[in-house]
């Protein structure tokens, strides 16, 4: 029998991808690994600068952007292009054999345009289907697959999705493909907290079992629920670890170093 | 002894690039093909226009543009991000299996930053090595892969690149790794003309030789003249064909119909 390949499929987030020092930071942090990686941003503030510049209105809701079709050209030229290839060309200088995709190319990531909900997101997408073949052959070449946040639903449209979404879908994926897969969720602070004032409370072990209460009794609350439903699914899905973790603390991650909070099934 | 593998290179500028239903039917007519494709973009006014928009001021010279960081930032979006996704997402619908990428992706085009001319050109790159073997990977997958001229100095830095200079040197690098190269760039007229006022003056075919009268009698002038020397120079490489051709016939060239202009060695 074969030994499982490792994968780390890691998601960073606004707080490193707006910070250019703590970017290359982390990539530098990154690159030292010799593990396989996957990496995947979200998009940070400078769509939401952008659209300003642009005078194109930004719309939340329930802290996620109404996509527009304006909105759909901004996030994909920044997402796609801007943050996306600057990452490359970095970890290309670091010596990684970076691939920049959004989930259009070599079909990584089919969704569907979300419809029949109260609210209208316009171009965000639902993800189907990862290619985690595509992503393996990759892998497979040491090749570092960095992927946006940016699918498409197979009839020419790009879809906007969630970067944290995309992580926990593409690490589902690699494990279905037989992947012992990783997932880390880079975070602003060091971990879920059992006091949101307190940033030394982190969690460090969670089943998710207990999920569900921390939820019921109001620990865990607004934005989090949705990264803490990623993560659970995630485990129910045959990723094998899942953390949630400051990005400064990466290097230490990779070397498989207990910190952050780790969920548990 | 292998059949030799013959590959179409194939060029698009603004005339295709700025007009969506221009651009859906040549990449439909490209999608009926069964040959093995690679299509390098380039920009069309697209960037211009969103510069214009962010105020950010647009210096060309000599037909090439002036490439600031803001402006870096610009091309990169619109070039790698908001055009080549698209592209590559019409390409998918159309049963293709399209990969955007630019020349930082899988080190694909390293380049280096212009130097030591009259002229500070800034962010701009001349092609140093394009990386032939992952492109015929992706072609002996039978993958179709979707450049956009984005180059990377392999220090971290992107750079923005000429793209008929791009495709010119995607096919040279094809070539020499054993591929039957045939070049296209599609034109705005329907080939090179022997009086400008007049497209039914189209030259079928042309020696590599007869190049530099033309060029010397001025039949061949001003923008002309950096697109036939990246054809002659392109057969002096090893290029099994070059063709100058409007979009809208790319059928007929894929093809092998005799339409456009052909180079000869």
């Amino acid at each position: 029998m074969d030994i499982q390949k490792s994968v780390w499929v890691l998601k960073i987030g606004g707080n490193i991808i707006d910070n250019a020092s703590a970017l290359a930071q982390f990539l530098n942090d990154m690159s030292v690994s010799k593990q396989k990686i996957v990496l995947i941003h979200g998009g940070g503030k400078i769509a939401t600068e952008l659209s300003k510049k642009l005078g194109i209105e930004t719309k939340m809701i329930n802290g996620r952007r109404i996509t527009d079709k304006e909105t759909l050209d901004v996030v994909t030229m920044v997402y796609a292009g801007l943050i996306n290839k600057n990452i490359v060309a970095q970890l290309q200088k670091l010596g990684k054999n970076a691939i920049g995709v959004c989930g259009a190319d070599a079909n990584l990531v089919l969704a569907h345009k979300r419809e029949n909900t109260d609210i209208d997101y316009g171009y965000v997408g639902d993800v189907d289907v990862v290619n985690a073949k595509f992503l393996s052959q990759l892998l497979s070449e040491s090749t570092l697959p960095v992927i946006a946040p940016i699918s498409h639903d197979g009839k020419g449209n790009l879809l906007n999705t969630n970067a944290d979404t995309m992580a926990s879908e593409t690490a589902k994926a690699l494990a279905k493909e037989g992947w012992d897969v990783n997932l880390v969720f880079g975070f602003e602070k060091k971990g879920l907290l059992l006091d949101v004032n307190d940033d030394q409370s982190v969690i460090h072990q969670i089943r998710t079992s207990k999920v569900e209460e921390l939820k019921n009794n109001g620990t865990i609350h607004s934005g989090m629920i949705p990264k803490i439903d990623n993560c659970v699914e995630a485990i129910k899905k045959g990723v094998s670890k899942v953390v949630i973790g400051h990005a400064s603390e990466v290097k230490d991650i990779l070397q498989g170093k207990q910190t952050g909070t780790q969920i548990l099934s």
